[in-house]
């Protein structure tokens, strides 16, 4: 593995949101962006947007900004967006069937190359414009396709097994949105996505329902 | 506003974790769990574990660890799952449609009780058990409905208003698959899942394609 810079999750995610913003405004022809305007559009205060790309050397000019051609270029090489990165999904469902056709993946350079299940009423089918595929051949399949990220929506009783078919297929970086907690070699990325945890987090700032509104 | 202890976001998620390791042991008839135990299965750290639990008061006894029953209770009345939550969704596209079928939802006392759409297409037709309604209804139908959730699953465009449409019928609560930044009151809640970003973090830890892997 190569060396890369001890960066904290937190400024990758907000890496990310600075890229969408920068995409958005790279696509209305806008020339420069200060600190104080990602901090508008984004609610991220503009000390934390500075910190954040100090982690990769020199950016911007006082006084002038950034420009935003040049910003969303090297963030695009920072989170290796600037080539399309194929991704392997596994659980052709109705979840899996959303992010194949979520627009904004391919947009930002992501790419559902190929789409795997283990229900043989599934395999063969069409899901969107890719044939779903046996999930006993990911090894043999992926040895072809190359992938390196894969998402995983498959229930929870099968999210483990999943993941262990996808390391041995060489992939190392996973999306997970099967609400469990994946048990993998320490080398193995897990980010997880869980619906209802995100709702309980809600849930927990609502109102005391013994109080009145 | 009832005073609520100044809790960190991440020990929310976290508690969300607990919960839902604690209802599957739960289900397995399962009497007593140690923060060991805890550390083994979600990979958080038994200390971490402690500290989220000390923002609300004193669980479990040392050398007997935690009863699983009191902890899964007292967990899930801090995150208010005790009683079932209605949620309104916002967009019957593929996204949607998926989270009004998503399993562990209903499993987690989160219940969808309405879907709006603005497409004319959509609005009256079937969306799983529910009837797509009209979002030039939404406050209206929230008088009656009583929602303080809402999820927004609607493309970039439409994103901003139909916010401001949930504010206006009193839902200050928002789970925001959009990948937008949303600009509310002060006082809306907004939890963002952004699929790309997600994927950039992952992408940012791939192995630099320059070397071989």
């Amino acid at each position: 593995m190569p060396l890369s810079p001890k960066v904290p999750t937190p400024t990758l995610e907000r890496l990310a949101t600075y890229y969408t913003i920068l995409s958005d405004l790279k696509s209305r022809q806008a020339d420069t962006i200060s600190s104080a305007d990602i901090e508008e559009r984004t609610g991220i205060n503009a000390a934390q947007f500075r910190k954040d790309l100090s982690y990769f050397g020199e950016f911007g000019r006082p006084g002038v900004g950034y420009a935003i051609d040049e910003l969303h270029a090297r963030i695009g090489r920072i989170l290796k967006l600037e080539k399309t990165q194929p991704v392997i999904l596994v659980g052709a469902g109705n979840l899996g069937s959303a992010l194949v056709g979520y627009p904004a993946l391919r947009a930002d350079n992501f790419r559902i190359v190929a789409a795997f299940d283990n229900n043989y009423n599934k395999i063969g089918k069409q899901l969107w414009d890719l044939t779903i595929r046996d999930i006993t051949r990911l090894v043999e399949d992926n040895a072809t396709l190359g992938a390196r990220l894969a998402i995983i929506a498959v229930p929870v009783g099968a999210a483990q097994d999943v993941a262990e078919r996808l390391v041995e297929a060489g992939i190392k970086n996973i999306l997970n949105f099967a609400p469990v907690v994946l048990r993998l070699p320490r080398d193995v990325i897990v980010r997880n996505v869980d619906f209802v945890q995100e709702l309980a987090v809600l849930s927990f700032h609502l109102p005391d329902p013994t109080t009145n509104p």
